[in-house]
């Protein structure tokens, strides 16, 4: 992630730091700013975070600057310096969650013009449930900063994906080529194609731009949200907030309890990163929970709710037509999408098509004021390997192919949600078939699983499939819980879904080939080996559980610097041989003479022999007689 | 795993049963036989393994029976009772610690009269290290029976693979084609063929055989024992019956501290799986560390000192030759195995070729006296994701092929080991390899590791690499616990490897479409559906784990027969509209019917809405305006 194609990076320190994202919090310590901290992260072992701290990318051209974490690492042991190490960062300057960030991207999107403030949509009571009702408020009301809406001037279209196809090179997108390290055509050009989305409503302006696309790193998402048996405000936006910490690039926020439109206010004002929901779930307890009672209206009016707040993407699941619901009857596990059991009972109580799919175009005008973009949901998913890649998910697939096409006419921009539960050896066609059918749109897929044998594992279950499935193209991976399947997730288990998935993402960038990802790789191995363990830790995805880990088995302060480790011990050291053979051997010349050695050439390898240097020739070696050509001698031996 | 090919399953009552494999235990918790108990294992929790039991699978026409778990299940909410499902088991029958297993397999071995029982290597203290010299004994001598080691009659081999090269099939491959559900002759033919082995010492007649090759069921093993700075006889013995508990197919004793024979002979006693070593691990003990006092002599010893006492497979290092060292000596993490690294100092300290290598053949002549089989070891294999599939690891895998062939001349079984760290696309080709020049010889692969970034979380980076290499054919993974790297792992380390790495071969047994793999991830499936908890739990590869999570958000006792989850909660739920689905169309002629709509045929579908079933044809779906063709109306509205 180090910068090499484009202008020379310049880290300023954090006092000279002005707007925007301004911080002034150099030291990032996961116990600060935190409303309850996890039992995993005692004080004595956040020392690990220590050497991280927040930088920046700087584009003085655009006047726009990328926060990243830079990680400060110790000599090597032969006294040479190793550079500090930045990584991509999602945690956002950070914030207090009762004021929320700074709506740094509102210049820019007042420069262009074709927006207006307005009075928006009045509040009722009802969006944030029955309870609110009857209290007269929501249980936390937001008391920071109440920002007015902004929609599109009448006529106009202000996405993204707009600006991009008209050849027009915005701040965003500015921005994500600066964050991802890439030429800003690239980005400009991916998201006019649609194979890319930057999802980022004119409401939200305290988000900082990320790009969704098989051409950029593959990105996480953490699902965080009350329901109707558990938590508070507080305790989602302390989620959020540990989420983006640990690499989270989007939220959804799937709130179905009390003080959803609050809760949400709360969170949108305190995120970093774009905000994704899934708008029937607060439709639904518009009606009481009752899923025949849902209408247009209703939806609609949830949906412009969610633009005005500043929700970034909406799963819409529009693919459950009418027609493929029989196709699900003798499944394993039938429906097993809440989107999409809410509207495959609609439709069915009904006998009519699914709303959201005969208001699609409605939606898109919707969508193209605020810039929100759609993740199609894919309400027919399977719920059981059995059920994979079956008629009801590739039917809804085709579907959600057209849906694409017709977002696009709205110069909206859109991503596709995927599946499941999936038996590894079908995982590579999902991506395949989706991108075929819907050109290139960024996939996004939930695991998938690739058993069902391991409930209370299925963010493992899920990662093995991700990584599949992110290889061959999936653009943003939907983490999995440890408690997916059995009961909602605490906040340990949103460390635990994060952390998972970075692996997975990572993995897979680095089976791409995506520039650059294997350079943590190789700082952390290269750490690993100088038995620089701090920087180890430091270097990881997870600096705080890799220094407890080690602290178990050898706590003393000397261990963290000792040059052995608990597997071996100290008196005999594999690490130690290498070096020694490094020292040998490690030499440009020793190596172009044993290559040469190897090919039976001679000329460079006759100097390396005569200044000394010693080597086993293969072509002369017999089993039982080894034989050695040493220089010096100059014979076999 | 349920019977299908082979004889009728009877399953006896536990009372019944007698020798061998003799159990007065039917009922299975975890918390039994335990010296030390989880933390994860409190007794309220362990009642969700009450429906675990000890049954047996019967071949009566060859006197052999194979133990496995039988979970009961409840009924279906429609009444239908669910059979018992069986899963492999390779817990074995259990046993007390310091009295071990029954030796049941002694009969078999002695019938075939070509062994005899011998005096045996003379005990050295040294075999227990220096503080056993200093004090005059082991730190807690093995009381049990202490068998008197057999070895082939002169001139005689006596290794399965031999048997089964004859022609011969023994009780050791009629008890693995029971457990494996398959016909015994490709048991003896993928044996006689190199590719598959039995790892069964005749000096270990306690254990359960079993098979590894690419034509079975993936296999997992979980590394023990102690080291220079930890743990006690007691805890390795625990850990030993905490990993076969939770489905360790093997166990390799890896330690280095202290106790070291008096350690494994414990382990061996109470083992029901086979038991690997790494025989220069105990041979550079006794030269007090220092690799370059290792000799041909001491190593030959302690080899002979671990065949007697019964271990069943180990691992030598003998194709790190001396001219491949160099080729290392650039590598980011140069040589991280702990046996290549000792015999590569060793090479370079005496400038001399691997006494592994020079005296292999002496090696193979040992094993085929006991039925030892070869692990043989990737010394080189790669350390970080820069090192993989580099000259050389692939150096090493030409002479380990080399080797394969060798140890195949003299009836030896052989197995090869494999990576290590290597990204995700790089994986397939190193079992494509290894299986083309090993000739199809088993693959054993540590992980492969898919990211260098996440240390205390490689049990899942590597999962991912170990599903991917056992899709194409690797037949054993070595487990990787959440202290890779760090520390040594406790027993909550081996049982999240153990289940990690379940997850792993499972997922690939159903990517290679193995036999029935699929009928655990449906029965359980079919239990999550219809709202059986406490069947999805038993199902489950971790009961206890599953069922506390679950009690975490919903911990009452009538939440576990609730027909609803904590993610949707009581108002609304999607598998009760699923269900509404299936009650309406879930029957074969609402199905045919519906298949003919959608191929545009009448005539079944034309009797389906006569008699009143409702559905909606695809062809006349107008967007906007949905057609529904129903029944009784016989018209379009």
């Amino acid at each position: 992630m180090q910068s090499a194609t484009v202008e020379p990076v310049r880290v300023m320190p954090a006092k000279e730091v002005s707007n925007p994202l301004s911080t002034t919090k150099t030291q990032h310590s996961p116990a600060q700013n935190r409303s309850e901290s996890s039992a995993k992260t005692p004080e004595s072992v956040t020392q690990s975070l220590k050497s991280h701290s927040l930088a920046y990318r700087e584009d003085p051209d655009h006047g726009i600057r990328v926060p990243v974490t830079e990680i400060a690492l110790d000599p090597s042991p032969n006294g040479k310096a190793n550079p500090a190490f930045q990584v991509y960062r999602t945690a956002g300057p950070g914030s207090d969650p009762v004021v929320g960030l700074e709506p740094f991207r509102a210049p820019w999107i007042e420069a262009r013009g074709d927006t207006v403030a307005y009075r928006g949509r009045e509040r009722n009571l009802l969006d944030d449930g029955k309870s609110a009702v009857r209290r007269g408020e929501a249980s936390a009301e937001w008391k920071g900063t109440q920002p007015v809406p902004r929609r599109a001037v009448e006529g106009k279209t202000v996405t993204q994906m707009h600006y991009a196809k008209q050849g027009t090179v915005t701040p965003e997108m500015q921005f994500v080529a600066l964050r991802e390290n890439c030429d800003v055509e690239l980005v400009r050009s991916e998201v006019a194609a649609g194979r890319a989305i930057i999802p980022n409503n004119i409401n939200h302006p305290e988000s900082e731009p990320m790009i969704i696309g098989k051409a950029f790193l593959v990105k996480i998402n953490a699902n965080i949200g009350n329901s109707a048996v558990t938590s508070s405000i507080a305790e989602e936006v302390d989620k959020l907030q540990w989420a983006t910490q640990w690499g989270a690039d989007t939220v959804m926020d799937l709130s179905t309890g009390d003080d959803i439109h609050t809760t949400r206010e709360w969170i949108i004002r305190n995120s970093p990163v774009p905000i994704g929901t899934v708008p029937i779930y607060q439709a639904l307890e518009k009606v009481n929970g009752e899923a025949n009672k849902l209408t247009w209206e209703i939806f609609r009016d949830t949906v412009i709710e969610q633009c005005e707040q500043g929700v970034d993407y909406m799963t819409i699941h529009a693919g459950v037509l009418l027609r493929y619901v029989p196709l699900t009857a003798n499944r394993v596990t039938g429906i097993v999408s809440r989107g999409g059991s809410i509207m495959a009972g609609w439709c069915l109580a009904h006998h009519q098509e699914n709303f959201l799919y005969t208001h699609f175009d409605e939606l898109c005008e919707i969508f193209a004021q605020y810039d929100v973009a759609f993740s199609l949901g894919d309400g027919l998913r399977p719920g059981a390997t059995a059920d994979a890649n079956d008629a009801a998910q590739f039917a809804e697939l085709d579907t959600l192919a057209e849906l694409t096409q017709r977002a696009w006419e709205f110069d909206v921009q859109v991503m596709v949600e995927g599946p499941g539960h999936v038996p590894f050896h079908l995982v590579r066609e999902n991506v395949e078939r989706q991108q075929e059918l819907c050109k290139g749109a960024p996939f996004y897929t939930l695991g998938p699983l690739v058993t069902d044998v391991a409930p209370g594992y299925d963010h493992i279950t899920s990662a093995i499939g991700a990584t599949e499935i992110a290889r061959y193209g999936t653009a943003m991976l939907c983490y999995v819980t440890p408690k997916e399947h059995l009961g909602l997730p605490n906040k340990d288990d949103v460390k635990t879904g994060v952390i998972t998935y970075k692996i997975a993402a990572h993995a897979a960038d680095l089976a791409k080939g995506h520039p650059g990802a294997h350079e943590r790789d190789d700082a952390l191995s290269k750490a690993r080996f100088e038995f620089r363990w701090r920087d180890q830790f430091a270097l990881s995805l997870d600096p705080v559980t890799a220094e407890a880990f080690h602290d178990e088995t050898l706590p003393a302060e000397p261990a963290k610097t000792a040059h052995f480790c608990s597997m071996c011990g100290p008196k005999f050291c594999s690490m130690r041989i290498s070096q020694d053979i490094r020292d040998e051997y490690g030499s440009e010349e020793a190596q172009t003479a044993i290559a040469e050695m190897y090919s039976g050439m001679r000329g460079k390898s006759q100097e390396f022999l005569a200044s000394g240097g010693k080597v086993y020739l293969p072509e002369l070696q017999v089993p039982g007689s080894p034989d050695t050509l040493e220089a010096g001698s100059g014979s076999l031996n």
